[in-house]
């Protein structure tokens, strides 16, 4: 997947000048993300998660990393029903050094059923800490 | 609406110093967007988007103001069938003065059948044209 999230950005990064850096880490983060879904570990999945993030899903909108965090852990309550996840990055827009948004297409797989896919599109901002998802709209 | 969104606003807004400015103006271009819609002008409607403007939704992806008003015409043929839409902007956070992104409730309303309401992420940029929308995710 590591690959599969950095040919994306080359290929599709809706780069400026400067733009090449956030793209980058970015892409490293949401990777790094993915990684900590694929070993059941939610907690690091949502620590990308501002303090303050909003999250919006046709169920409804939740508000908090503690809530975001929640409601995954409701939904997949454990490894096995969590699926592997892979994140296909289709657009990184820096809107500024310290704020960019992302487009990409999630795809979680199961050994045992079909598997699930669809879109997000999430903004983040760059924090002492590295960049944060501030918000997230996952369909 | 137009007092919706500006009491929303005014309740909600994720205002960094300077941030009232951009969110005042971003509220008055989705008024005028709304109304657009209101009047049956998809075309204006849609000139709220940048030229190379991502909309996805559950149904997929669309690139381009062009694509995304074609998209808009194929679901919506008439002014009767577009409906009644309101927004209730719900949160906005400027992540730099010259970009900024919006989470809205959106509720269309028919005089014949059930209301269908869902929620938006939305990305602006400014531009010498006025605030234009580079991301839309809608559910």
């Amino acid at each position: 997947m590591r690959g599969l999230i950095l040919a994306s950005l080359l290929a599709t990064c809706a780069c400026g000048a400067g733009a090449a850096l956030p793209a980058r880490e970015i892409g490293r983060l949401l990777h790094d993300q993915a990684a900590a879904w694929n070993r059941g570990d939610l907690e690091s999945f949502c620590a990308v998660y501002a303090d303050d993030a909003t999250f919006i899903s046709p169920s409804g909108s939740t508000t908090g990393r503690q809530a975001v965090l929640a409601r995954y852990r409701k939904k997949y309550v454990d490894k096995q029903g969590m699926g592997s996840l892979s994140l296909d990055i289709q657009e990184v827009r820096s809107l500024h050094p310290a704020s960019a948004s992302v487009v990409a297409r999630w795809t979680l797989t199961w050994p045992d059923k079909p598997k699930a896919e669809g879109l997000t599109l999430l903004v983040l901002t760059q924090t002492p800490d590295g960049w944060r998802i501030v918000q997230d709209a996952s369909m």
